[in-house]
C-alpha cells in the first residue's frame, strides 16, 4: 500500500530538487528555482533592471555562468564547476588564462580547518574572481602552470524575486522572508524556502485575519529592492519573519526584531517556551540576514528571525557540508510545525474591551458558569473566561491574558469567543 | 487572679458564637451574624429588596430553613441538617418526598478523598436541592427507601448587609471587606469577620488619617450590591483589603491587587518583609474573594487580599474540616498584627516636598543635627532626616524613603515630624 | 640612570607636601594647601568674607591655629598640637586654663577600640574647645591638674576656595569636586586632591568636549558656597564626579548620584566593569562628601562619587591612622587610570542621527566593508558600524552602542568616526 509522504518528506524534496542550481544574487539560477517554488504556490514574479536605483543601492549587473574549471597541464580538471556551484567565487568575472600555481594561488579560496570543505565565497560588488577548493586538493597539486577558465557574463539584465500572498480578513500584512541567492547550500537556504513555502499553503486552507506575504528574493539587495519599491506596502507590515538555516538538527532559536518587544517577539517566546521544546530566543544583532533591512532604523519593523543552528553557528555553515544530508525531514516539519503554532497565535491575539465592566457581569445566568458552587476546582475555561474579562480593557491582548494567567492561549481565544458570543466583550 | 483575655482569646471566642449559624448569601443567618458582630462595634445595616438590580446582577430570593433531614425506612435520620449547617446544599429549595436511594444519589454530595468530610455546596442561582455528607455515611447506607425533606423558603425578602465607618481626618477612604455568607467554616471566614472586627476597634481607638469602612457582606452578590449602591462612595477609596480565611496555622499570604503596584501591595509586602514573618505574596488572580468586584477593570480598586493559607489552598478548605479546631487564637492575633502595622504605614505614608532643597538645609542650627562633626557613626535619626529632605520631592513618599533607605518606617516618620516642625518640608 | 618618576609617585609626593598641614574649613591650612596645588596646575582663587549667606548657611568666622596643647604638672607636653593637626578639637575656641584631669576628661576625645590611634573630631557650628589624643596616652595620665592652651583665633575673615577650568569645545561642563578642609589625614582627602590635579593635567593634553571645571573646596559649605554663588553655571553642569579617599589599597567604589542613571553613572559602571577590575557600585545615599550638596533634590546635578574604600567604610577612617603609610603611589594611579578612561568615555558618548536609515547604506561603495562576501567572521569594526547605523536614531548613545552590541567603546566609537567621515551620521 503507497505510504503517504508527510509535509517532512515533501519539503525534503522540494530542497532535493533546488540543491543543484548555482543561485546568486541575480541571473538565471535563481529564475529557475522560483520556476520550481512556483509549482507549489502561486508566484508573482518581478524582474527589476540593472542600474535602478533601490534605497542607498543600485540593482547591479546580472550574472550568469556556463562553465568554470581549473585543469592542470594534462587537460584535466582538478577544480570543476559542474561538480558544484560552490567552486566559483560567486560574481566572478570571466576569465580565460595560463597561469603558475604560485600566481593561481591568490584566486583559490579554502578552509585549512576543515581540509575535506569547500567554502563558499562570493565578490558582488568588487569585481573578481576566483575559485573555491577543498584545502587537501589544493595541497595535492603539483607546482606548474594551469588553465583557468570562468565562461561567465557580467551584463545589463535584471534582478528577479517572487511573492507569494495569502490574503486575510484586513490588509495589514504579515511577512515571511527567505533569501534565495544561496547556490548548493541545503539549510542556508532551501530549507527556509521549503519551510515557507509549506508555511504558506497551510496558511490557505483557511482565511487567516492578516494578510500574509511570502517574500522570495536574493538576500540584501533582495529585501532592500522590495523595501524600495513598497513603500506604502511596507506602512501596512505589522508583523514579520525572516526563515532561515530551517532544517538542520540544531534546537530553534528565535532572534528577536530591533525593537525587542513587538509582536512576533513576543508571540515567538510564547510559543517556543510553552511548546517544552529546547530553545533559544536572542538579542537582536544588525547582522544576520534580511532582519537587517527590515529592522533598519527608517523601517524598524516588527520582524524577527527564525533559524534552527543561527548562521554563523555551525562550522558546515557556508560550505560544501551544508549538503542534503546537514538537513532533515523532521527538522524542517519540526519548524514548520512552530511557524504554523506561532501564526495561529498571531493571527488570533486582540485586544477586548469589557462591556460589563464594573463587578463581574452574571455569567451564569448566561449559561457561561459552573451553576454547582462551592467547589474549589474553578474549570480552566472558567478561569480563562474571568481572566480576559479582568484583562479586556483595550490594552491587553489575548496573548497577554495568556502570558498573565498561565492558560493556553488557546484556552483563552476560546473563552474570548464565548464571551464575544454572549455580548460580553467586543474587539 | 483573674487573667484578662488576649485579642486572639476575644476573637476565637467570637468566631465560636457564629460558628452554629447557618448563613447564606441572604437570609436570617448572616441578620443573626451581624446581630453577634454589632455586639462589638456598632453596625450600619442594609436590607435591599429581593429583585433589586445591582451592576449586571438582580438580588436574588430570600432562602431560610429551618429543617433538613434524609431518614431511613426506620425513621433514623442518617442525615441531619440540625447537626451541620454544612448538610444541606445552599439555597435548596424545599422537598419532601420518598425515594430509593439509587435516586436519590443524583441529590448526595461527599468527597471520595476524605471520605469523613462533609462538603460545602450550594446552588444559588440554579434552583435545586441536595444533601452533602461523609463518603463513609453514603458507603454505609443500604439500598432502600429514603424520606427526604428539606423545609425551606425561597421568597420575596431581602439581601442583608452591615458597614462600621471608623471616621478620620481626610474623607478618603479604606475599605476592609469580609464575606459573611459561609455557613459552619471557622477560617472561612469566621476568623476574617473576627479580625476584621478587632481590627476596627484598634484603629478607632485614635483619629486615623483615612476614613476607614468595615463591610460585612455575603460574597459576591454582596459586594457588587454596595459597589452598586455607592458609586460616589466609590470614588473615594483609595485602598482596600479583603480578609478571608484568616486564622490558620499557615504562614501569611497577601495576595496583590489587578493594578499589582497600589499603595495597599506596596505596605503589605513592606510590612510582612519588615516583620521577618514567613510570607507570601502572590499575584492578582481574577479569582477568590471580593477582590473579584473590587478590582474589576471599571472600578479598579487598589484593593488586595490578605489570608494565611489562601482559598482552596488546604484540603480543608469548603469541608467541615474547617471548623473551630482548624483556627486559633495565635493565628488570628498574628493576623491581626501585620493587618494594625500595616495600617499604620499606610495611613501614615504621604510625600512631602522639601522646602529648602538647594543644598542640605543647616539641620545644626536648628537642633536637628548631631554638632560634634567628624564621627562616623551617623544616628539612624539624622540618616532618616537626610533621606526625607532628599527625596521629600513631592513624589517620593515615606514608605519610598524607608525602602530605599532600608531605615525603618516609623523611623522615617519620625523624621519627617521633625522636619516638618522645623518647617523644613510640607506636606 | 636617572628614573622619570610615575605619575603615581608624583601625586604621592604631592600628597606628602600637603599632609602636615593642618586644614579646616577656612582659615590658612587651606590657603596654604591650595598655593601647592597652584604649583601644578593654575587655579582660581576665591575669598568669600565672614558672614555671607550662602543658600541656607551663612560662611562662618575664620579659624586660625597657632599652638595648642595639654601639659602636665612638669610643663610637659603631653599632648601637642605641632606632632599632629589632629590632635585639637577642630575650630576649637582659644582656651587658656589650668584643670584637673577629672574635668579635662569631658574635652578629651579617644578611639577606645584603637588605643594607639588619635582620633579626628571637629565642632564647626557649636563652640567648644578640645584635644583628641590616642586612649593609651590618655590612660598614662596620671590625676592632677594639667594647663591646656589653645591659640586659636575666630574671627571674621574668609572662606577659601579655588577652581581649575579645561576649557572645551562646549560651554557644558563636567564638575570635579575634592574637599579640602580636613587635617592630616592622607586618604581623606589628600589622595583625592592630588587625582584630582592630575586628572586636570591629564584631560588639558587635548581638548575635550565638555568644559572641565575642578573645584578644591572645604567640604559642605565649600560645596554650598560654590552652588550659591555659581547659579547660571549649574545650569551648565552635565556631569560631575566627587573624589574623596582615592588612594588606599582596597578596591575601587562608584556610588552612583541620587538620579541612579545619570550619564556618569552609566559611564562609570561601564568602564569599571569592563576594565575587569573588582569593583563596587553603589546606590546613592544622602550622607558622604559633596555629592549631597550637588545631588540635593533642587539641584539633582548627575554627580556621582568615586572613591576606593568609601567613608567610614575602613577602621583607619577619621584617625591618625589614614597617615602616609596607608595611601599608595599605585593605589593613586590606578583611580587616575580610571578617571581618565570613565572620562574619556564620557567626552565621547553621543547620540548620532542615522542619514540613511532605510535600509543598510551600502558599505562597500565607500570603502567601509569588506569586499569578499560569504565569510563568517564579520570583523568587530564592521559590525560596529552596522550597530552605530542601527541605533543611531538620535535616541541611542555611543555608550548604549557599546552595551548593547558587547563592543568596546574605543570600537564604537571609531565606528562612528568613520561613518561620519563618510557622510553617513550626523551628530
Amino acid at each position: 500500500m503507497a505510504r503517504v509522504s508527510t509535509p517532512g518528506e515533501e519539503m525534503y524534496a522540494l530542497v532535493e530538487r533546488m540543491y543543484p542550481l548555482c543561485r546568486s544574487i541575480t541571473g538565471d539560477g535563481v529564475r529557475a528555482t522560483l520556476d520550481i517554488v512556483g509549482e507549489y504556490i502561486p508566484l508573482q514574479r518581478h524582474e527589476v533592471p540593472t542600474g535602478t536605483r533601490v534605497l542607498d543601492w543600485t540593482v547591479p549587473q546580472e550574472w550568469n555562468i556556463r562553465d568554470a574549471y581549473v585543469a592542470d597541464a594534462t587537460g584535466r580538471r582538478v577544480v570543476d564547476f559542474a561538480a558544484s556551484s560552490l567552486h566559483v567565487l560567486g560574481y566572478s568575472v570571466p576569465v580565460q588564462r595560463t597561469m603558475p600555481l604560485s600566481e593561481l594561488r591568490a584566486h583559490l579560496h579554502t578552509l585549512p580547518e576543515h581540509p575535506t570543505w569547500v567554502p563558499y565565497r562570493t565578490s558582488y560588488y568588487r569585481p573578481d574572481w576566483g575559485f573555491c577548493l577543498a584545502q587537501e586538493t589544493l595541497d595535492a597539486l603539483p607546482d606548474g602552470d594551469y588553465e583557468v577558465r570562468i565562461d561567465s557574463t557580467l551584463a545589463d539584465g535584471h534582478l528577479s524575486y517572487a511573492e507569494h500572498v495569502v490574503p486575510g480578513q484586513v490588509s495589514d500584512e504579515v511577512i515571511v522572508s527567505s533569501h534565495v541567492c544561496h547556490p548548493s547550500l541545503a539549510n542556508d537556504n532551501l530549507a527556509g524556502i521549503a519551510v515557507a513555502t509549506y508555511l504558506a499553503r497551510a496558511l490557505a486552507e483557511g482565511t487567516p485575519y492578516y494578510t500574509y506575504r511570502f517574500l522570495f528574493a536574493p538576500g540584501t539587495i533582495g529585501a532592500i529592492t522590495w523595501l524600495a519599491r513598497n513603500a506604502e506596502r511596507v506602512e501596512r507590515v505589522r508583523h514579520g519573519l525572516v526563515l532561515a538555516c530551517a532544517g538542520d538538527s540544531g534546537q530553534l532559536t528565535y532572534k528577536r526584531s530591533r525593537r525587542g518587544d513587538a509582536g512576533i517577539d513576543r508571540v515567538m517566546q510564547h510559543v517556543l517556551g510553552a511548546s517544552g521544546r529546547p530553545h533559544r530566543v536572542t538579542e537582536f544583532t544588525p547582522y544576520g540576514y534580511d532582519e537587517r533591512q527590515f529592522c533598519s532604523p527608517g523601517f524598524d519593523l516588527g520582524v524577527g528571525s527564525l533559524s534552527r543552528t543561527p548562521y554563523a553557528g555551525y562550522p558546515e555553515y557556508h560550505t560544501s557540508a551544508d549538503d542534503l544530508g546537514f538537513v532533515s525531514p523532521e527538522a524542517m516539519a519540526d519548524t514548520l510545525a512552530v511557524c504554523r503554532e506561532a501564526f495561529a497565535v498571531l493571527d488570533r491575539d486582540r485586544a477586548y474591551v469589557n462591556l460589563s465592566p464594573y463587578g463581574e457581569p452574571q455569567l451564569g445566568r448566561r449559561g457561561l458558569y459552573d451553576a454547582l458552587g462551592g467547589r474549589s476546582d474553578a474549570k480552566e475555561a472558567q478561569m480563562a473566561m474571568l481572566w480576559v474579562l479582568s484583562l479586556s480593557d483595550g490594552e491587553h491582548g489575548l496573548l497577554d491574558v495568556a502570558e498573565r494567567s498561565g492558560l493556553p492561549f488557546a484556552t483563552v481565544a476560546a473563552a474570548a469567543d464565548a464571551l464575544h458570543g454572549a455580548g460580553l466583550i467586543k474587539a
